[in-house]
C-alpha cells in the first residue's frame, strides 16, 4: 500500500459500525406525476417518434437483428422505424422482475417489482480525496474503490469499478477493472467496459469462471448487470449496439440509458425530455429482445438539464427529480423495472453534493427506481470520490432504514409504559425501553449526533472530513472475500491469455 | 453595521438570483406509512392515555377553562383526564385551513389543505457564521436575520427573530424581536415569546399596531403564527399554556408541537412517540377551544429520538421521517394542519447539516406538512446559522420548484422540434429552445454547476463559503420595506412604555 493510501491510524474506531447487507422493499405506492393521460401521452408522442423519425443504429449486426424482428430498416442511412404493433409485442415480451445472482449466494439480489439496489458508480477519469484531491485514477485507486464497496454493506451491487485506471492501457484496462471486481467483493457486478463485442465477451466469459458456469448456466442465472446509453437525440452507436446485443444474448440484465440533456441534446422541457428518452429507450430495449425474446433488457433514465446560460450540465435539479418519478411511471406502464442515478454536478463534497444526490435518492426512492446507480460520484460524473462513497452510503441506508416497516401494535405503543413513567418522568429506564435498548434507532456511519463542546474538542471535524477517516479505516479493515485459489488462477489465465490476444492483433494492424 | 458583519465586497454579484414569492401548493398525494387501520389504533391509543392517564396543566385559567369545557379537571393534582366524546366535539370545532395576514398583503399566507408555508428558526441562544464561529447571539446578529428572512423570496413567514439577541434584558427581549420582525419584513412573522399572557398579549398589540386594527379586526383576520410545546411526557407547564391561551382568545393561529423525544421522553418506538405525541396534541389543541371554540390552534409534531448510547438527541433521521409522515396522517385524520420542521444535530454547516435538514425536508413534503419551520437551525437547535440559512433556502426552493405542475402538453413535447434536430444533432438553436431559454428550467440560489477548472480558478468554493458570500450580498442589497413612519412611531412607543412597566414592576418585586 502506497503512501497515499495508508489508513490513518489515529481514524476513529466506531466509524465502521453499519447495518447489514440486506434487500430495500419499496413498501409504500409511488409517488406520481403524471395522469394516467399524460402517461398515455408521453407513450402516443414516443410512438410517434419511433414510427415516423425512428433512430439511426451504427451497427450492421443490429441492423440486420432490427430487420429480422419486424422493423423498417434502411441500411444505408441505418434508419430504423418501428411500426407501433411491434413496439408493443417487443417490449411485452422483455421481463417485469429478475435474480442476479453474485459469487456469494447470500447477496445475490432482485431487480423489478418493489426492489431497490443501490449501486456505486462508474465511469469517472478521475479520483479524488481531501488529502490528495483530484487527480488521474490509477489501478490502486480503483482497487481501493472496489474493496470499499465491497466492504460497505449498503451496496448491493459493485457499479462499475468507480474510476478508470489511466494508468493501465486502454485496450485491456476492462480485464483489470473486472478482475478487481470479481475478486475484492463477493457481489454481483455491473461491468463498465460494454462499448464493444470482444468486451462484452470477456466481462461475460470471466463471469462464467467466476461462477464456475457455462453459457446456458450464466443464461438461467444471470450474474452481472450491463448498461449503454443511446447518443440523444436519436442514435444508438456501435460499440453501445455492440455490447447491448452480446449481453441480451447471453441472456445477462442490462439496461438502456438514453441521455437526453434537455436543452442541447432534447426539447428544453421535462416532458421533452422523456419523450424522447422513452423513445430511445424502447427502442434498445427492442433492439434487445431482437437479439434474444425474453432477455432481461429494462428501462434506463437519465434525463438531466443544461443550465441555458453557460451550457453546462446541471444534475440533481427539481427538473431531475420530476424527471426520474416520470420515468418510473413510464417504466412501470410496460412492465419493465428502471434504473437511474444520486447525480450532482459539485466539484467537491461539500453541501451541494449533499443535497443534489440527496433529491436525486428521494426522487428515486418516491419513484420506486429498481436500481439507484453511481454511488461516489461527483462532478457530473468527471470524477469518483472516496468521500463521496461514503456519504452516498449514509444516505442510502439512511433511506434504506426510512422505507423499513414501522412497528405499529400496541407493544410498540408502549401505553403500559407511558402510564409507569407518569407525567414528566423519563424512559431510560423502563423494561420497555430496556427490551429495545440495542437496535432502538437507526444507527449512522457518518453522522456525529455528539454535542457541540465534544464534537469541537474532538477537532471540530466536518462529515467530509470523518468520511476520509472512515473509508481509511475500512481500507484498513478490509479482508478479501473467501474465493477457490483455482477460480483465481483460471481468471489470470483468461486475462493472460487476452491481454496476449489484444496485443498482438493491436500491433498486427 | 460593525466590522463583523460588513459584507465583503468582492462577493460574486450573481448570488442573489431567487425565484418570487410565492405560494406552494403540494398537488400529488401524501405519502402514508400507516394504513387506515393503523391511524385508527394511533387514535384510539391516544384517547386512552387522554381517559385514562391525561395531562398535569400547571396553569388555573386552563384548568378552569378545561373543566367549563367539560374535562374531567382535578384542581388538587392539576391532572386533566378528557372523555373521547368531549374530545370529539372540541377538535372537530378547530379549523382544517385558515389565512394569516401579512404586513404587506401580497405576502399573506394560507394554512392548511395542500398549501406548504417555509418558515424560519426561532430560539437558538448562539449564532455562528464561519467567518467568527459559534458565539451568543446580539441584537445586531437577531437584526440580520430577520433582513435576511425578508430579503429571501422562498420564506412565507419570519419564524421567530432566528436567534436570542443574549445582549438584551431576558424580560423586554421579545419586545425588541417582535420590532425587529414587523418593521424589517414585510412577511406574516411568527412571534417566539410567548411563554407567558403579558408576552402574548405584547406580540398580539403590536400586530394590531403594525396591521393597524383593533382585536376584533385582528380576530377576523389573523396576523401571526404562534406555537407552544408540551413537556412530555403528559404536562403542560403554565407559560406554555398562557401563551396558547392568550393567542386562541386573540384568535390568533397557533399549534401545539409536543417534544416527545423517543427513548426518553415517550417510548423508545416511533409509534409510540406517536402515540404520545398525539395525545398531548389533542390536549392542547382541546385547551385552546376550551379557550375560544373554532380557534385556528393546529397540530405539532417534534417527534425525534436519542441516540440509545449516548443520551443525545438525534435529528433528521429515518425515525424523525416516518414520525413526520405518520403525523401528517393524524392531523388529516382530525382535519388540522400540520406543522413540522427541518432538522439537524450537526455542529457545523456541512454534509452532515444537508442531508439530516434534506430528509427532514423529503418528510414533510411527502407528508404534506403545512408549516415547515427552523430555516437555520443546526445543532439539534442551540445555533441559528447565516450559512445555513442560505443552504435551507436552497433546498426549500428545489421543492418548491419540485412540486410545481409540469407542463405535459404536445407543445413541450417538441416532436417538430426532434424532427428538426435530426439525428446527433442538437436543441440550442431550435425556435422550440428559444422560445423558453430564459426561464426553462430552475435557477439556484447557491449551487454552482461550472466545471471543474472554472469552479477551482475561481477559487475552489464550497457550497459554505458561497453561503457566506451571499448572506453578505443580500444584507448589502438590503432595502427596509417601506412602513408608515406613524405605525412605526406608534410601535416604539408601546415598546417604550412596556420596558418602562416591565423594569418597574421587576424592581418592585
Amino acid at each position: 500500500m502506497s503512501r497515499r493510501n495508508r489508513p490513518d491510524r489515529k481514524a476513529r474506531t466506531a466509524g465502521t459500525k453499519q447495518r447489514p447487507f440486506a434487500r430495500v422493499r419499496n413498501r409504500y405506492p409511488p409517488m406520481e406525476i403524471l395522469s394516467a393521460d399524460q402517461v398515455e401521452a408521453i407513450h402516443r408522442a414516443s410512438l410517434k417518434i419511433l414510427r415516423d423519425m425512428g433512430l439511426r443504429v451504427d451497427c450492421r449486426t443490429s441492423l440486420r437483428l432490427l430487420k429480422g424482428a419486424g422493423a423498417d430498416v434502411d441500411f444505408d442511412t441505418r434508419q430504423v422505424r418501428f411500426a407501433p404493433e411491434l413496439v408493443k409485442e417487443l417490449i411485452a415480451g422483455a421481463p417485469s422482475k429478475f435474480e442476479v445472482h453474485a459469487r456469494n449466494p447470500e447477496k445475490s439480489i432482485v431487480i423489478g417489482g418493489d426492489e431497490l439496489v443501490f449501486a456505486t458508480t462508474c465511469g469517472p477519469p478521475f479520483v479524488s480525496d481531501i488529502d490528495f484531491g483530484r487527480r488521474d485514477g490509477t489501478l490502486e485507486d480503483m482497487r481501493n474503490f472496489v474493496k470499499l464497496v465491497g466492504a460497505l454493506n449498503v451496496f448491493h451491487v459493485e457499479g462499475g469499478s468507480g474510476l478508470e485506471p489511466m494508468d493501465l492501457p486502454p485496450e485491456t484496462r476492462h480485464l483489470d477493472m473486472m478482475m478487481a471486481q470479481i475478486t475484492l467483493t463477493d457481489k454481483a457486478w455491473a461491468p463498465n467496459w460494454l462499448n464493444s463485442t470482444s468486451r462484452a465477451r470477456d466481462c461475460i466469459e470471466m463471469a462464467k469462471i467466476a461462477l464456475q458456469t457455462d453459457d446456458d448456466g450464466l443464461r438461467a442465472r444471470p450474474g452481472i448487470i450491463g448498461g449503454v446509453n443511446t447518443n440523444s437525440p436519436r442514435l444508438l452507436d456501435e460499440s453501445q449496439a455492440e455490447g447491448l446485443v452480446e449481453f441480451a444474448r447471453a441472456g445477462q440484465p442490462i439496461y438502456v440509458a438514453p441521455f437526453t440533456l434537455a436543452g442541447a441534446m432534447s426539447p428544453a422541457t421535462v416532458a421533452g425530455a422523456v419523450v424522447l428518452q422513452n423513445a430511445e429507450a424502447l427502442a434498445g430495449i427492442i433492439l434487445g429482445q431482437a437479439a434474444c425474446r425474453g432477455a432481461p433488457v429494462f428501462y434506463g433514465s437519465f434525463a438531466i438539464t443544461v443550465d441555458m446560460k453557460t451550457g453546462s450540465p446541471s444534475f440533481g435539479t427539481p427538473e431531475y427529480a420530476q424527471a426520474v418519478i416520470m420515468s418510473g411511471q413510464m417504466a412501470r406502464l410496460y412492465g419493465l423495472p428502471i434504473r437511474s442515478s444520486v447525480t450532482t454536478s459539485s466539484s467537491c463534497v461539500d453541501a451541494q453534493a449533499t443535497y443534489e444526490s440527496s433529491l436525486s435518492i428521494e426522487a428515486c426512492v418516491q419513484g420506486h427506481v429498481n436500481l439507484i446507480k453511481h454511488a461516489g460520484w461527483l462532478e457530473g460524473g468527471l470524477t469518483c470520490s472516496f468521500e463521496k462513497l461514503i456519504l452516498d452510503a449514509e444516505m442510502l441506508q439512511m433511506h434504506a432504514a426510512f422505507l423499513e416497516e414501522v412497528d405499529v401494535t400496541d407493544d410498540a405503543f408502549g401505553l403500559d409504559a407511558i402510564a409507569e413513567v407518569g407525567v414528566g418522568g423519563h424512559f431510560f429506564g423502563t423494561q420497555h425501553t430496556l427490551d429495545r435498548y440495542e437496535d432502538a434507532f437507526y444507527a449512522p456511519l457518518l453522522s456525529d449526533w455528539r454535542n457541540y463542546e465534544n464534537w469541537r474538542d474532538d477537532g471540530s471535524k466536518t462529515a467530509t472530513q470523518r468520511a476520509n477517516e472512515i473509508w481509511k479505516q475500512l481500507l484498513r479493515e478490509y479482508e478479501k472475500p473467501p474465493i477457490d485459489p483455482g477460480v483465481e488462477e483460471e481468471l489470470e489465465a483468461y486475462i493472460a491469455k487476452r491481454k496476449e490476444e489484444i496485443r498482438s492483433s493491436a500491433s498486427s494492424n
